[in-house]
């Protein structure tokens, strides 16, 4: 079977920001993403963590290219402000064209 | 602590193929699997993407053979037909016998 | 932009388990954790497997020592008594400090 490297980005944040997390990786080059619930918990020092609350869990496939304008942007435009978690894994994909 | 690599098969679909995908991939070889559910977004061209609607977020861990398999099963009989999104991680398990 | 190595650990087990789980989680060492819902089925030999029910599927990032305490444990004080399924993804995180 013909897979293709990816990268999968991970971003879980508060629910309210749903609409400007996803506007924002699409604008980045992601061709689309899922989003599914979670919920979280834990402290960081002495004030809530990034984990904390009713939150949402954004996977998107994107090349490496993507990924990282992505990893750049909430660095830049949300850490600052907003508790957010993102991550990149490594993965093989089937149709791997449709992600590029 | 003992781990043993295995794949981790992810497949996104809409809801409806449910019952027929983790029919499949018991068939294929898979001893069990999660189900979640996601929303998807994404425009692909001129038409909705892979991602879009209500969808399901199926998991399973496999050995190698099993996660080609799958991928060549998906590939043959739904992606013709089907908005489906499918990749494969590697990921260490505990109790790798339980998989295999 | 400047990522770091981390472990993903994703355990999967019945949702009664959960504040025992995210409980010991936090004791060996995780600053946070996320929980979504999911389904699963499957059999292993004759009786229901891991899969099984209404489950809850907790993420972590940690360090590589503290995934191996964690699945340590899992196969300690879990394994013989519960239905769990436990993995190890390789991940890159922004802000890696916060998971250190």
């Amino acid at each position: 079977m013909q897979t293709m490297p990816m990268k999968l980005v991970t971003i879980i944040a508060e629910d309210e920001l749903e609409p400007r997390l996803t506007d924002d990786v699409k604008k980045l080059g992601a061709h689309g993403y899922s989003v599914g619930k979670v919920r979280g918990e834990g402290m960081h020092g002495a004030r809530l963590s990034e984990w904390e609350g009713e939150n949402i869990r954004i996977e998107t496939i994107v090349p490496d290219t993507v990924a990282d304008q992505i990893m750049a942007h909430l660095a830049e435009r949300y850490f600052p402000h907003f508790a957010v978690v993102a991550y990149i894994s490594n993965i093989e994909v089937l149709r791997g064209g449709k992600f590029a």
